[in-house]
């Protein structure tokens, strides 16, 4: 079978349309299959035919119908990011990253935002099939187990960022490794009365870096004060650090759990309550985004590299295409300290 | 013609594979044309046979194949969104806005991260036609007019955000009334050496509201001091502050072509100079990006609203679809001014 075998679209006249193979193939005199081969690599087709069929198409602006391969393939090169709130803080930088990535590889990136209800995602994933995408990554949320399930019954490739999920592929960093680190440098500079900040949205990697940054500090002996904010963005970090330093005691170190957090906290320490960052509370946050390197702010932070973790996701992709029935992968990147003024670990 | 005259995928053997209207129609017991006639709506099909028909698609989890009906109209649900750093400040929010009010609209937005050169847009380009995609949205830079003419060529609806664009429809905010208003708001309050931030990556936003602000600062007997950052963005804000407020006689007002400008100017201002905000230099920016409403910043600005953009420019694409040889678009959408803390204007 080939393109040949796929009728055209229905004539209609007037109304602006795409410019079809047989438009291509009435300008240059040739047939249909003609301007198919000529744009077969390895096709048959004599190099003069071939000239004026490239002619007549780029006189007309025709473009290989995408669809009919896809069609024929019964998979296409979209591949879909799903994502709630893609515009906030970490996740707009690996939104981008992901479509940058996704699009060097030759596969077109749909952007699906919506929200983290079953229904909107399943509302998603049917646009994904109908389109038949060639794989999905879910960004953010846990996708319902009937999302995976479907994914695996259309043999559609799956890859989660951000959290662990047991039967599903993954990419995510070591949120455990870090906040267990941020407790031990706290208590390694002498902080005895430790805050954390964190949110009651309570996606699986706020979840982990809550417990592990609690586990350790609890381990090692520390007081652990927490505050979450309704949310894990800057507004939700104005209100837990507003409880956490208006009362007394005063931790006098703050782990949050992102960076939009961590912003919102020290602003709620130094414009709210008067407090110095880091000479009356140290803080520490998570993620890197771009903000946290802004003068009014220099946070110390665990970074996550967008366009590592990207790449990362997308060569999970890879390797399940050329495995479709081989064991979980689950890639756990590690999240990188960097030092800057909020907070300094002891020499 | 219907979807039965496209021909199903091959079939292979072992291979993971969406489902398919064949396997539905071997599952029911019916012909593959019932299946497409039960997914079809108004279409003549007995109750009993659509109720097996839905019954084994639901058991098998088949969705139907979009790209078959997109094949058929020569036109998909897809619409491209192509933008250079979509992760970016305003961008982000307008990115994800616009996917938003796509897929309420029934439509699939394809994220296109693309550079600003030539060839990249081209491929960007050929990439949405290949998926006949239904429309584009262009939301930085200015496409060339190569681009222009093969989406014309192809009747592919062409929206650019952003830009006034003499034979494209778009939408844009008023920069220039707003641009204006600040110069009137700084001479009003007794400013007579005003500063501009701008920048040297010269989009058309940049340049109309940094001629706007010169030229009606002027007009009112002012004199402007004007420093360009690299780029129209925080670190751009940086170098055009530094440069704008280190020096003598030091300008008391500075208006910023955005607001990542502006928060880089501030910061310029006071973690490198010295200088209050605004008691020693009032700072104006452009946007209203989440970051302007934090409390180290409190910037006063001229709010684009990417919502409103989105659902106009969004209503642009249907108004050219449904009248495709009609006159040009051209909506332009008013910046409210939101007072903040970096400047009060005279009562």
């Amino acid at each position: 079978m080939t393109l040949d075998d796929i009728p055209g679209p229905p004539r209609t006249t007037g109304k602006p349309r795409f410019v079809s193979a047989q438009d291509v193939a009435r300008r240059a005199g040739v047939s249909r299959s003609a301007v198919s081969r000529a744009f077969t690599p390895g096709a048959s087709i004599a190099e003069e035919t071939r000239e004026k069929v490239m002619q007549a198409a780029a006189e007309l602006g025709y473009q290989v119908n995408d669809l009919a391969r896809g069609l024929l393939a019964n998979r296409s090169r979209l591949v879909g990011i799903v994502a709630t709130k893609p515009e906030v803080g970490f996740r707009a930088d690996l939104t981008a990253a992901l479509a940058k990535t996704l699009i060097r590889r030759g596969s077109v990136p749909l952007l699906i935002n919506t929200g983290e209800t079953e229904d909107e995602l399943t509302a998603a994933q049917q646009t994904l099939f109908g389109h038949r995408a060639e794989a999905t990554i879910v960004l953010s949320g846990s996708p319902p187990s009937s999302f995976v399930d479907l994914a695996r019954r259309n043999g559609q490739p799956l890859v989660v960022i951000g959290r662990s999920e047991p039967e599903t592929d993954h990419v995510m960093v070591d949120n455990i490794a870090a906040a267990r680190l941020a407790a031990r440098l706290f208590v390694t500079r002498g902080f005895t009365l430790l805050g954390l900040a964190g949110s009651r949205s309570a996606t699986p990697s706020i979840v982990e870096r809550e417990q592990a940054f609690c586990d350790e500090a609890a381990r090692l002996g520390a007081t652990i004060v927490v505050e979450r904010g309704p949310d894990t963005d800057y507004a939700g970090g104005l209100a837990a650090g507003r409880a956490l330093l208006d009362g007394q005691p005063r931790p006098r170190a703050v782990f949050c759990v992102n960076d939009l957090v961590a912003l919102g906290v020290m602003d709620a320490a130094r414009t709210d309550l008067g407090l110095a960052v880091p000479g009356d509370v140290a803080v520490i946050g998570f993620d890197d985004v771009p903000q946290a390197d802004w003068l009014a702010y220099r946070l110390t932070t665990f970074r996550q590299d967008p366009e590592l973790m990207a790449a990362r996701a997308v060569a999970v992709l890879d390797r399940r295409q050329q495995d479709p029935a081989g064991p979980l992968i689950a890639e756990r990147i590690e999240a990188r300290l960097v030092v800057r003024d909020s907070f300094a670990p002891a020499e």
